[in-house]
């Protein structure tokens, strides 16, 4: 009997973990959705680089998860809730059947190398936001710089105060997926670093003029969008932690509806509000409503009913569109993708939109959680843009502006035959 | 004892909803594939109008499926088998731990919001089909108004004939995962606006001549072709609907066999033909070879063995050659992607090829199913367009034709830097 | 009590056969990862003719393994360990829940048809790694009549040494997911094409000076990295074969770990050591360093610690770049995509790597092993390649190489608008 009941925990713990496993592939996959993205939406002189960066910066940021981040975000917490306890080094023990054979609360029910692969797969998406709002002007090794520090402490010190069971997490702030761990942290820390930066050139005419410069590949940044909300199923489905039995299969299951409706409510909110504003159906707007509405729904994706999950995404896919025009005309800060609008703006939207449906929500603890994490991220990266500015510079030359970053930084073009005037 | 049993009952269930979760992941991956091959296969000039087509029927199928068509398809059948009982909002209750463990025929193994994600998945294919086919001429608005139709009427009712328990079902109709009720469906719809439609300009000259109009990039189409071919072992997996046991196991293990060596053999088979034919090695046909051979098996992807797969496919790819020529060069029926080909003829032959290995199918009642489901969908949709037509109007002027739909439907360009002489 | 551990068992053997199903179906996703990486970093005027050998090897494998190469692998050996037993003609009998239960030290775990599966997609990524060596120049036809050679008998040959019970593995040879079985095996069968068809026109002057030339599109190849990455985790992760209990679940689990690890790992490196010695940051070294972080780590993904994985992962990125750099300049070898440096020398690389961390592996087992499969892969693909040289030929003529395989072979062009002069 005792037998038994310990081979039906064994295979609840495999099929737990191999289902953290998947889902964290699918996050692992939402890198190569940010690269093409992103590479879809700028010049075709700056897509090499733009390409080399995503796939740096994923690998940095596993290094540093690796290295530092691991341990500072789910190592412990002090009594304070502020600081991290868990700075040694390595990933520790792995669970074993023991353990889960041993039972009580605090016994573990999926692999801790499973948990490991999750995380660090979630750091690496919240420094590929950073890469497309600072694009086409940005010095590569200070990028490389920024991801080493980011990845490596602002987002796991963060991360430990709500997920890591630390102040926020006290506080009763809720995001169950990263609308404000992940992507409003890869917002802020854009913003921080795009404000330092200051626009392309030529991207705002003295005469307040606001020139559009378009993406280069639509396909590309088509796929990107369609890699991205395949892998937001692993990002939020996986955040649930746990499948194995009815409520949890049912969880997971409904979170998958939630996200893919979100997704939906956004793009077609964002497709009615382009046509009715600008009389076409934009297609960058459409893709920026898809993720918005993706990003809506992460703080939440459990409680609301897919009706409401769909009116979620749908608020954001219109708020994006707003925001983009706004920080683009009015605030006339450049952001290529759009990336401060889609994860800052619309993050901030989701982590209020969980008071709409979770009754555990408050919108006090909200607003306190988007504080701390935005003032926390905001702070800490402007001052290591800053150290960063001061020592090696962040923006390119103009001359290496002008002819692309791709030829600069990286020694090649990414699409030598096709443009036969790449000197746009 | 009886909390063992249960305990294993609830680990079967998490088992199944999670394969029934990951495998509508994998098919909702082949909107990202259809989008890729599409954009592939136009011209420069129209591909960022059809990739917007493609994320937003996506979203369209999953709202309109969520509000009415899901109750249509699976909320209940008339006595007579044709008219749908369950016309309720809303997608209902959850299963419950209590449910599955009172037992019984009735008791629910996998969440229902994971049916759900998985059949919403698929009326979003059967809708992509339709894009390829009307691409390069259709006003953009026309084509999500008729999408509206599709998702949350026409699909769902021959959907209830079958799948939902209804008229076809009980006439013995065999359609494992779709090769009528999703894809030819979707290439009756589009045959419908097709013929309605008429050529693109400059397809088929006054003099009788046919003209090749090339896809502006082939790795893109290639890119569709592999992530639909990833997609079907989602589809037709997922179409078993249970993994938990051993026959189950063997059974989605079997699926995925013959799913990938009809793509293999379709692909081999359309090759050969395209170079004995034409002389040379045509990627396209090459494609639609491998996607011919997907279509072929997904009425019966269970019961042949892998070789007798092999050859069912292999059919396939020939005949959509076959097809693809005839349609374009006898028929002269303009259709941009095959899609018409591919899916609908072969779509046929796959419902036909299920006799050769099912004992329990016949002829009268495949050929009965392809007549209703035919009909069905050719009348509504073709009643639907006229609508449309008469209303909107469907075809854009041949001066957005001539200067490319991209910049009138969506104001912008899909490469805007490569094409120096984009109005070809 | 019995029926309830036969449905523990049950369940164990649905849960093992899903997850061989899931991991199968992301190594096949590699055969789209490669026809991305070949696609981008070949020239325009060959990327038709490199997306239909892709596509067409992928089938062809499947087939020829399902009618020879499985049954040659895994039927059986012979005493002497050297020869196969198993030639019989299909797939042989599935598993049942009666062979299951009856327990027992041969008593199966997984479905066949999900082994099979599994097995049929690495052989196609063997065959995958030759056509990039061979690319921009081989006739089409000479390639597909080696690849029915290759992977109907020469792969599966020394395959069956090895995974087949054969002669390397009773002498210790350890290759957990195969840096030599799939990976050096494709790069030595590249080679032996690539010594008897020459380099490139134009890649080696006569003054003996080295010509790069640029792949056509990066985003592309980077593409096709990412996808190798994702896919790598279904071509390690699923080379357990087993995740059902706490043991196997954690080993899955370290397995996913360090596969990303030492990918980035070898991303990292490259990159420092590209900047270092060319002064730029050169993309197309950067994901050859990531594959040969991923290439390295295969033979043994198990055993190391995430750190060490990360510094045998580094290890081979730098030996990438020296290695194409060597290849190039020094042995004038024309590798279009580096394939022979990242799957041959980066192979062998992972094969003694073993010998760090794994205490069961022998310096002189995995020389012997390497020193066995490349002599049988080179000698064998050597003779086939002649004969198929002194047959059919295996060169396109001067000019088909000057126009393009494209126009040649396929009688299309992969970008027909984008080129305006693709004759480069």
């Amino acid at each position: 009997m005792e037998q038994l009941s310990g081979d039906i925990l064994q295979t609840k713990y495999a099929l737990d973990t191999f289902y953290f496993l998947v889902m964290g592939a699918f996050v692992m996959w939402m890198a190569a959705g940010f690269s093409m993205l992103e590479a879809g939406l700028v010049r075709s002189k700056n897509t090499a680089e733009i390409l080399t960066k995503n796939i740096v910066l994923y690998s940095i940021a596993c290094v540093m998860y690796m290295l530092m981040g691991y341990n500072i975000m789910y190592g412990g917490v002090s009594e304070s809730g502020w600081l991290p306890t868990g700075m040694a080094f390595g990933l520790g023990e792995e669970n074993t059947a023991e353990a889960l054979l041993a039972g009580g609360d605090d016994a573990p029910y999926y692999s801790k190398m499973s948990d490991f692969f999750f995380q660090v797969v979630f750091v690496a998406t919240a420094m590929s936001i950073v890469s497309g709002a600072v694009a086409e002007r940005m010095k590569l090794w200070a990028f490389f710089a920024f991801a080493i520090v980011l990845t490596g402490f602002i987002y796991p010190m963060q991360g430990m105060w709500k997920w890591g069971g630390g102040v926020l997490d006290t506080a009763g702030f809720l995001d169950f997926a990263g609308s404000g761990v992940v992507h409003m942290t890869g917002a802020a820390a854009a913003l921080a670093g795009v404000l330092l930066l200051g626009a392309r050139k030529g991207k705002y005419g003295k005469d307040g003029s606001v020139n559009a410069i378009q993406g280069a590949n639509l396909p590309m940044a088509t796929l990107g969008t369609f890699i991205l909300w395949l892998g937001w199923f692993g990002f939020n489905g996986g955040s649930e932690l746990k499948v194995s039995d009815v409520a949890e299969a049912n969880a997971v299951a409904m979170i998958f509806v939630n996200t893919n409706m979100a997704a939906a409510g956004g793009c077609v909110a964002a497709l009615l509000l382009a046509r009715l504003w600008f009389g076409k159906a934009d297609l960058t707007m459409v893709l920026n409503g898809a993720l918005a509405g993706l990003v809506s729904i992460t703080a939440e994706p459990l409680t609301p009913s897919p009706e409401m999950a769909t009116l979620i995404g749908a608020i954001g896919g219109m708020l994006v569109v707003f925001s983009i025009i706004i920080v683009d005309t009015k605030f006339k800060i450049d952001d290529p993708v759009g990336a401060i609008s889609v994860h800052g703006v619309v993050g901030i939207w989701g982590l209020l939109a969980v008071c709409l449906t979770n009754p555990d929500a408050t919108l006090m603890a909200q607003v306190m959680g988007i504080a701390v994490i935005f003032s926390w991220v905001f702070a800490t990266s402007f001052i290591t843009w800053m150290a960063i500015k001061s020592i090696f510079g962040i923006r390119v030359s103009e001359e290496e502006e002008y002819e692309g970053l791709d030829v600069g930084e990286c020694g090649l073009e990414a699409y030598p035959e096709f443009t036969t005037q790449s000197r746009s």
